[in-house]
């Protein structure tokens, strides 16, 4: 039986980072079933991925979103990821992040790039926490990024 | 049997955003009733919407509110925004947040366009999120805004 | 047999807006009973708001505070309203918060006048919440205030 | 049978106030049970408070803790004081946060001065939760302080 | 039977402190048992220490992060310590967060510094709950620091 893998995500974001992340998915393993469910903002988030495991009995969700670029949009943002805390915590599975900020790139072009390498990284992170936890301890601490190059391990 | 529908709104707004929203769903849908519940202010929204949910059996609420303009108004909005995603999280329904910031536009004039545009297009993402999740799919990463005219999606 | 409205309060606050609104609900109904409970300060409010619900069957309670006019009492107030709208989430009942900062009036005078009269406004919203819910529906949207006048609806 | 009282504070303080308390509470009592717990820092005293109530029976707790003077210290504090509320809420219990800022004195003799003071009073405090509410109505909106002299009332 | 002592940490740190207090735990006692989870972020620890706790028996976890300097991860730290916090108000174990933000030293060398003496302090800590609870006691009120040298207690 396959895994079921949730992704959740908004009609406000201006990319659609789940459509790079499925295909990623998809290109990688036929173990997971994928569960798409999108609502209209972040703040609608939290709830959204909690259902997808309460209810549709998924082990693992990717939350996509991209706010805006004005203050209220940050904290929109921070209230969304306080809650997508909540949730894992409430479930105890993992719920990953995948939030671009509109301001994050200094053109389109840019900011798509970061949409699409965070989409991509984010989606074998999900992958890796499903069935190759190995993998993330073999390179905890290596400043690994996802949306930039990483940033690599401090050296002396 | 009807869907039951919440609305939860405040003495404090300075327009009423619900009977626009009321008006908008009566004339898409006879399959919701309506349950509407009015407090003082925008923090006492998130228990008003979770009564609903567990009290009068709502399958969704939306949650309309009209934050001032000083810095403590933001303030009371923000704890009012996480209390709000914190009653989803207990009851695994939607709560669709519409608050329109009395510093969004620049007249008044602008400031009523702003809070019809929003309550009508939020009553419509709550139907969808009842009767029409593939609508919102569809338009996932399309850069759909409410209050606004849309952003449209990032192009190259 | 008589509802239980409770009260909470603290000996920091420089102003008894308590005796205030006990007097407003004595004046205008003697279906309550009050039950008050005061402690240090704001940071105590929502547990003692929440052991009246839970502990002496309270269907309702009013929150009295009064921030000190520093940025640690404003951090210390945003806290406590947090709480309070948790303590509302976990029990389903209302706590009706009334705070008046220090820094709000721009004279002792003014600033008595503000606690009194967001008090007693407090006190009938408290009323109007347990036996009058639709008062509250006829004014939504109409710009009420508490320790101000109100602000009236938006006109065009 | 005594009461439990509860005392929890961090090596990290730079003051050991729960000494100050012990002494006043003892000197004031003999119907407490005192149980002492020290954490590493404010972060830990919220879990560490909730187990001296559910694991230890404490009736009520005082949380010390003495916040650095720099900006990453003042958000410790507030999340430390966050989980206080939070750890009450869940057990229904007071957990009187008694912190002192490093940066509230201008000498290192005014700092201790408050801690000695507000460490006083707050323990004078938990003992009247616990055995006489009755003094804290008879002070409510009295200005009362801890760490600095009493405000008082407003007059005008 | 050995005690679960569990570590959660990151791809995202660039420096690898769990391997730094693992080394110290094993340095110091063979009562332990070590159990490592690594994460993507540091948004992703308090779930990942949660299923320590509840899935794998673990009674005490280290929780270790290296936040980037931009206002963006000052804030995404601060979203993992609320659920850091609520996470050990869940399952009344303790969680020591051991961060290191990447500001904190002004050269590579003062920040691996830094890192490896929180982790070695936090790890000693961790122990010390476990097994030595009077040593924290002794030392309390002393400011004790981690990742710098003690602030020590204050003198008249």
């Amino acid at each position: 039986m396959k895994v079921k893998l949730g992704i959740v995500d908004t009609t406000f974001a201006r990319y659609d980072m789940a459509k790079v992340a499925i295909e990623e998915i998809e290109s990688m393993t036929s173990k997971v079933e994928i569960v798409r469910y999108t609502v209209p903002g972040v703040k609608d988030l939290p709830v959204a991925a909690k259902k997808l495991i309460e209810e549709e009995g998924c082990e693992i969700v990717i939350a996509f979103g991209m706010p805006g670029p004005e203050p209220i949009d940050k904290l929109c943002a921070h209230e969304a990821s306080t809650g997508i805390i909540q949730a894992q915590l409430m479930t105890n599975k993992h719920i990953i992040e995948c939030f671009v900020h509109e301001d994050e790139g200094k053109s389109v072009e840019e900011l798509i790039a970061i949409c699409e390498d965070r989409a991509r990284k984010h989606a074998r992170n999900a992958l890796r926490l499903l069935f190759e936890r190995d993998w993330l301890t073999r390179h905890a601490g290596q400043g690994l990024r996802q949306g930039h190059p990483d940033a690599g391990p401090l050296k002396h």
